[in-house]
Order: structure tokens, then sequence, then C-alpha cells
């Protein structure tokens, strides 16, 4: 997979030498190119921005730099054999960057992320790109960053990590919190390793007992009672038919039950007050 | 503020250095002290992590090394003054980190952030240290990273920049993203500058009118169209009480209507077909 970064903070990105993406790029699995957006720029401040039209506080990012910037990111990738690019463009407007879009875009030979400061892009560098790749406006969460670079590491490291040969335990994705299958909507519980006990703190009795078939209930009981307490609009987004007779037990216990004739489960409005 | 970091990647953090979270640090807005981990390990191969009690995948981070190394973090904090710690545990399965997060822990005197890899750390660390100090656990959203380290530099950006002093313009916190006000719970439009044409794209005639009110009304219908687009699940938050009469009319032009008796507006199933 090949990977261009433009940003005005080059040395943002130095976290692409390291750890997991550091060794993707040394087995040669990733290939990645990062850019000053300031090397397009032609006035003697360097120029990357300037006041919105129509007035408010806050610059925007000029159309001048980002579109000969990303032409020539693109001229150089076509001529050195890449293809196939989509533009990434991080912004707390776009759609939700979930675990599934790390999936689709895992699958893509090349990503060309476009990390803004300020007030974000103009408009018309997003339009213009569209009528010839596809364009990915992508937020990682609700909260406001001073910039996109961190949300470029976010999404290298969750598609990087999905790449084949990346992770070096292939079986190290099957319980990942948001993967599909049993666990599915569900939240990893807790995890212990030895001692079996520190500081006067021991460890659930269960998991020395070597009975998979209980170990694997109280670790999908643990994974509810988190699911439940930190993410509610997980539970209620699980279709109910994956819910077995001990799901339902517990869910009951912790104040939930089923929707009369509905397919989801929620709250109800005596525990909440 | 003070924060501290404790990781077997010290490197990954280098942004902390650069940008918005670095020119605080110089100016002494922000005391930064990053920690490795594997300065607390006694082995010869400086262990940090083992299998998991009750088998499975992948591996758990040990207990030993993260106990000692938070002793003496907030040991050393403590003696240099700092006081009212609070633990910021990164994990996919916490509580969403949001920006009404970011502006709690803003308010914070003293931040430590234990990024882990693998599986994440005994449990028995987190247990510890919340008979101590506040324990937040986070997810910065509903994606895998092979570690933490991204998800403190993404707090600590939106933490950051809502100190005191932190952002040049203080005006630029008033239409961000998942900011309160008029435009709360709406993703931001577009934006533009000069030049006022590139590659035959022009910008919106509205903009260019200097008629205060008609730009406004622009930029709150290309926020709720916007919204409606990426985010239909912000738009059922919103209080109908916020909308106005051309809110409610674009809402409709849109698909959506107000739910019978209900708070919430959703989308009739007739568009969804």
């Amino acid at each position: 997979m090949r990977l261009d970064v433009v940003t005005i903070f080059p040395e943002y990105l130095e976290p692409l030498n390291v750890s997991l993406v550091g060794k993707a790029r040394a087995r040669g699995q990733l290939d990645v190119h990062v850019h000053d957006l300031r090397d397009w720029t032609y006035d003697r401040h360097n120029t990357v921005d300037d006041t919105p039209y129509g007035g408010g506080p806050g610059m925007v990012m000029k159309t001048g730099p980002w579109g000969d910037a990303l032409d020539q990111a693109l001229a150089d990738g076509y001529e050195s054999g890449a293809h196939g690019p989509v533009l990434v463009v991080p912004t707390p407007s776009g759609r939700p960057f979930t675990q599934e879009l790390a999936v689709e875009l895992s699958e893509r030979p090349w990503l060309i992320f476009t990390p803004a400061r300020y007030e974000g892009i103009d408009r018309r560098v997003m339009d213009e790109y569209a009528t010839r790749i596809p364009v990915y406006e992508v937020s990682i969460g609700d909260y406001v960053l001073a910039g996109g670079e961190a949300a470029v590491l976010v999404v290298t490291e969750a598609v990087a990590r999905l790449l084949p040969g990346v992770l070096g335990n292939a079986e190290s994705h099957q319980d990942d919190s948001f993967a599909p299958g049993a666990m599915a909507n569900l939240l990893e519980g807790p995890v212990y390793t030895k001692p079996p006990e520190w500081r006067g703190r021991g460890i659930p009795d269960v998991l020395l007992s070597g009975h998979h078939g209980k170990i694997a209930r109280w670790r999908r009981d643990e994974a509810f009672r988190r699911t439940a307490a930190n993410r509610p609009d997980l539970i209620e987004r699980c279709d109910p038919a994956a819910f077995d007779k001990k799901d339902r037990e517990l869910l009951s216990i912790l104040g939930w039950a089923p929707e009369p004739g509905g397919r989801f489960w929620r709250r109800p409005q005596a525990v909440e007050e």
C-alpha cells in the first residue's frame, strides 16, 4: 500500500517511523511519502491560508497550494506504478471513521491524506478531486483537534494493522472490540496475567478453572457489563436474536428489557430515574 | 497543566513537541513528562507482557512495571508541586471521548496517560489506582489501534487547545463542530477563501453579498445538509425546539419529519426505501 500525506507539519508524522507502521515500512508493506504543503507556495511568507469569504473567525486553507501538491503527489505515484488512489480528508464534519471503514480503506492500494489546520480547506479542493478519484471525508470522533495530523496517525494505524502479514499473530484480530463474530458490538472485558496476586489483589477464580465453557461465559458476561456501562448505544444496536438465555438474564439484572414487539432492547425509564 | 505519559514507545510522542502542543510547552502552559515503561522492568528482556489468564490469543501487560512507573510518576509530580492527578487510560472498551469530556479534562491540573499495547493492561492496575485518584477509561472512536499512543496525541491536542491562552484567536472555539450554541449538534458546512475563481470553480454568491443575515442562514442550511448526510444521529439528538421555521422546511425537503408527539425527528421509512 502507498500512503501520501500532505501537511504543514511533516514532523508530526514522525510516529509513522515507529512500531507497527514503522516495521511495515521497513518490510516494504507500506510505502509512505510525507510532503510539506509549503513546498507549493510561491510567496515570501509561504502563505497557505486566508480569511473566509462571508466573514467570521479563523482562516481557511487556500486552493492553490493544495491543488499543486495533490497534482504532484498523484503524478509521482502513478509514475512509480501506484494505482487506485483515494483521497482521505480528516474533518470533524466527515462521516464517522469506524472499524468497517478501516477494513474498506485497507483494501485500497493507495491512500492520500490531506490533514488540514485552521477552519479547514477551501471546499473547491475536495469538489475538484471528487471528479477524478474517490474522496472520503472522515471524522475520527466527536471532538475538535488543532489539525488533521493526529487523525492521519489514527487512520493509518487502524488500516495498517489490517494489512496481510503486518500483525505478528493473525489470531489477534478475532477478539478485537468492534470485530465481527460472537462478540460483535460488545466491548472487551477485563484481562489478567501473572502473577496471581499483586498488591493484595487476586484474579477471578474462573480464569484458573481450566473450564473453557465457563471462561467463555464469564468473558461474555463481563463484556455485557462493560458495554452496558460504557456504551448503551451498542447494546441497543445489537440484534436480540443474538442474545441467548443467559445474556437475557444478565441484561435484565442490568436493567434492560425487550421493547414490546421491537427489534431493540432499551433501558426502561424506571431504572433511569 | 502537567502531563505524564508512560509508554513502551516514547518516540511515538514526538508530536507533543510540534505545533500547538509544542508551543504551549515552550510557553510553560504545559509541562510534559514522557516515561519509558521498560525503565521499570528488571529482567534481561525488559518484559512488560505475559499470556492472559484463562487462555486466548494476544498478550496482557503486567501489573508490576505499570505499578512501579505510576508510583514514581505520582511521587515526582507531587514533589514538584503538582496536584489533583487523574489517570487517563485509552482503551476501545472505555467511555467515548467527546468534546464535553475534553472540556472536563481541560479543567484538571494534571493528567497521567497509560497508553497500552497488546490486549491491554492487567485490570488490577486500574482497580488499584481507582482507590486513590480518578480513573478515566476512554475510547477515541469505534476502531482498533495498535496501541494507545495515537489516542494520547488526540486527547492531548483536544484538551490543550481549550487551555486559556493556547489558541491564538479566542474566537475560534465558537464555530467548532460540537461546540455549544446556535450550531450545537450541527457539523460545519463548507468554507471558501480567495481567489474567487479556481480551476473554473467559483464560490456561492451569497458569501459576497455582505448581507450578514443571509450568510448566517446559508451557513446554517449547509450545516443541516452536511449533518443530515453524514451524521443523522446528531439530527435525531437535537431538541426540535431549537429548530426554526426555515430549519423545519429544510429538514422536510431532506426527508425528515417530526415523530408524532416525540422529542426527536426521524427520517421516515418511505425515504429510506
